[in-house]
Order: C-alpha cells, then sequence, then structure tokens
C-alpha cells in the first residue's frame, strides 16, 4: 500500500482551501489516501516572521485579485470572509474533536468548514463553528462540549507541535513519501510527483 | 501587434532565473515579445517587511530542496552562488547600460548573468559582472565606464521605482495585458492566460 498524501493547511488561509476542493480527487488519482492536518499559522508565523499576505503592504492588493482568479481557474466557488484573517483554533479543534470519533466525520467537516469560511461566512467563534457542523449532522452541544475537554486542546496542541518540528510553515503544505510541496500553485507538481514517482 | 510579455526578475532570485530560462520561448509560442527588467529587491522588500527566503527560519530548508527539484523539473542546470544573496546593483546597471545601446545586447547580458550567477559563480562585483559580458562579446571597459556614468545610475533608480510604483514586489513577477503572476510557479497560468486570453 502506497503511503497516504499529508495535506497540511490553515482553516484561514485562501490558498489552503483552494488546494482542499482539488486535494482528494489529486490523491484518488494515483490510488492514495489524503490525511488532511489542520495547522495553526499564527504559531508558524511568529517563528518565521511571517504574516498573513493580505496584512502585506503592495502584495495584498496581488493576492486579493489572485484569489479570485486561481479559484476561477479551478472552477470553484470563493468569496473572502467579511473578517479577515480569522482565528481558527475553534475550527481545528473541532476537527481534532471529530477525529477522535471517526476520521472521516472530521474530513467532511473540515472540508464543510473551510467551504463555509470561503463562501463569506463566519467560522471564527465556537457557536459560529458548532453551527456549521450541524449542517453536515453533527450535534452541536456535542462539538461544544468536545472542544473544550482537555483532550481535545491537547490533541491540538500535539498536531500543532509536531507539524511545526517537521518544519511546517504554510499553508497549504503536502507531503508525498516525505517530499514536501508548499503552495496551492504546486498542485500540478503534486501531480506529476505522483504520476511519476519523482524525478 | 499584442502587447509584449513584462518579465520582471532580480538577478539574486533563483525563482527569477528559473523562470528567466523558459519565459522567452512561452512567449515565442503565443508571438508575444518579451521585454525584460531587472529589478531590485532590497529596496522592495524594505517596504513590504520581507527578506530572502534563504534567511528565513524554517523555509530556508525548503528553498534550498526546492529550487534544485524545480531546476530538475524544468531541465535546466541550477547551483547556487557561493556567496547569496548577493547585491545585484553592478549587474542591473550593466543592464540598463546595455539597454541604452541595444535592448537584444541587453536581454542576453541578462541571461548571462543569470546563467553565470546560477552555475554558481560571483556577479556582485562590477569586476565581476563585466567578466562575465566579455564572454559573450562585450567590451569591459565600456561597461564599466557606463556604468558609473550618471546617466546608467539615473535610468536604474528610475526603472526601479517605476516597478515599486506598478506594485511589483517579487521576482519573478510576469505582467501580460495587465495581468500579474508571481513567482516561476505561475508560468502554467501564464501559458493558460496566453493560450486563451484570460478565464
Amino acid at each position: 500500500m502506497p503511503q497516504p498524501i499529508e495535506f497540511f493547511f490553515d482553516f484561514s488561509s485562501p490558498y489552503g482551501y483552494l488546494a482542499s476542493r482539488k486535494i482528494d480527487e489529486i490523491g484518488a488519482r494515483y490510488g492514495r489516501e489524503v490525511l488532511w492536518k489542520p495547522i495553526l499559522l499564527g504559531a508558524v508565523f511568529k517563528l518565521t516572521g511571517s504574516q498573513p499576505l493580505v496584512q502585506v503592504p503592495m502584495k495584498s492588493d496581488y493576492v486579493a485579485r489572485d484569489f479570485a482568479r486561481f479559484a476561477r481557474l479551478l472552477g470553484v466557488e470563493f468569496k473572502m470572509p467579511e473578517n479577515f484573517p480569522f482565528s481558527s483554533i475553534h475550527a481545528v479543534r473541532s476537527f481534532w474533536w471529530a477525529e477522535g470519533q471517526n476520521p472521516k466525520l472530521a474530513h467532511d467537516l473540515g472540508q464543510h468548514l473551510l467551504n463555509t469560511a470561503f463562501s463569506g461566512k463566519d467560522i471564527a467563534s465556537a457557536h459560529a463553528v458548532a453551527a456549521a457542523a450541524t449542517e453536515i449532522g453533527i450535534d452541536s452541544a456535542a462539538l461544544l462540549a468536545g472542544i473544550e475537554s482537555q483532550e481535545v486542546k491537547d490533541r491540538t496542541r500535539r498536531e500543532s507541535d509536531a507539524a511545526i518540528a517537521r518544519g511546517i510553515f504554510g499553508s497549504p503544505y503536502i507531503v508525498i513519501d516525505g517530499e514536501p510541496f508548499w503552495g496551492a500553485d504546486r498542485l500540478h507538481q503534486v501531480e506529476k510527483w505522483l504520476e511519476a514517482g519523482g524525478w
């Protein structure tokens, strides 16, 4: 069995959202499972001295144009959340809470939260995350209790620390058999790598 | 006649070098001239708070691996200069000096200086730039005098200011009919844009 593809993303990352809409079908095309792993870029940005692209002088106009243009190219819906960038801590905790019960459920929740955020809606608060989760049949009271548990907080911290220790510094960040690819604009290289087994 | 493609790059940018090896053939495929425009990213980085990727914690290892991997994918030679990042002021001035005489000569000098730098050799000093220029038949004494002239210094400053005023913040940065594309990993989008006339 080939190793799964690891798909690291931040819920507040437009490029992470764009990649999320394609990575599963790319994996399926090459017989690979895709493991979704949400990260908290805020912690990474402190280490790298980075800031969200939309806040960087000169780059902000470019990326706003590019998000929409890239989405059109991929054929996916895209609308920036009014509140941006937003804290994704509740979204990440809800993902790891769901993952503790059922990895498939966590995946579906992850995709739904990204889709919700980049259809322009809020997923920053625990309440907003829970409201979105009910739309795919998740019990909101269970989710709200779950993300406050120490177990889920610890899991979130552990996954975040592990990603940083492995040098994951951006979103999306895709790892195939140990080979890292950073950025939505590398999806075609990801495909080539899967097809050719490297170059 | 279609508008020329504008190709902005920094002589000290590995991704700029990689794009330089492909942009002319992409332009030719779609009947477009390519105007090469070297910029000084140092001035931009002061405005954007950026720093060279090779100096950013966590990112430096990734980009070192990626430069070489990307070069293999494009099928071009690649070796990092020992001294990196280096000042490209003399390279840029020599480009605009040559351009004042003959745009084709400037293009060829630009490509040769990039090829020299990313075959691992020094092009930081005026002497090193002149030595490389003689390899394509340019008179080194004329170049050394030219890049010290006020006219060439002014032209360099004017081009740099104009690029910044237009929001050019990275290397490579490619503009097609007003549409900007940042990064060597956008070459396939550049091709698609040229082929389809936008999307």
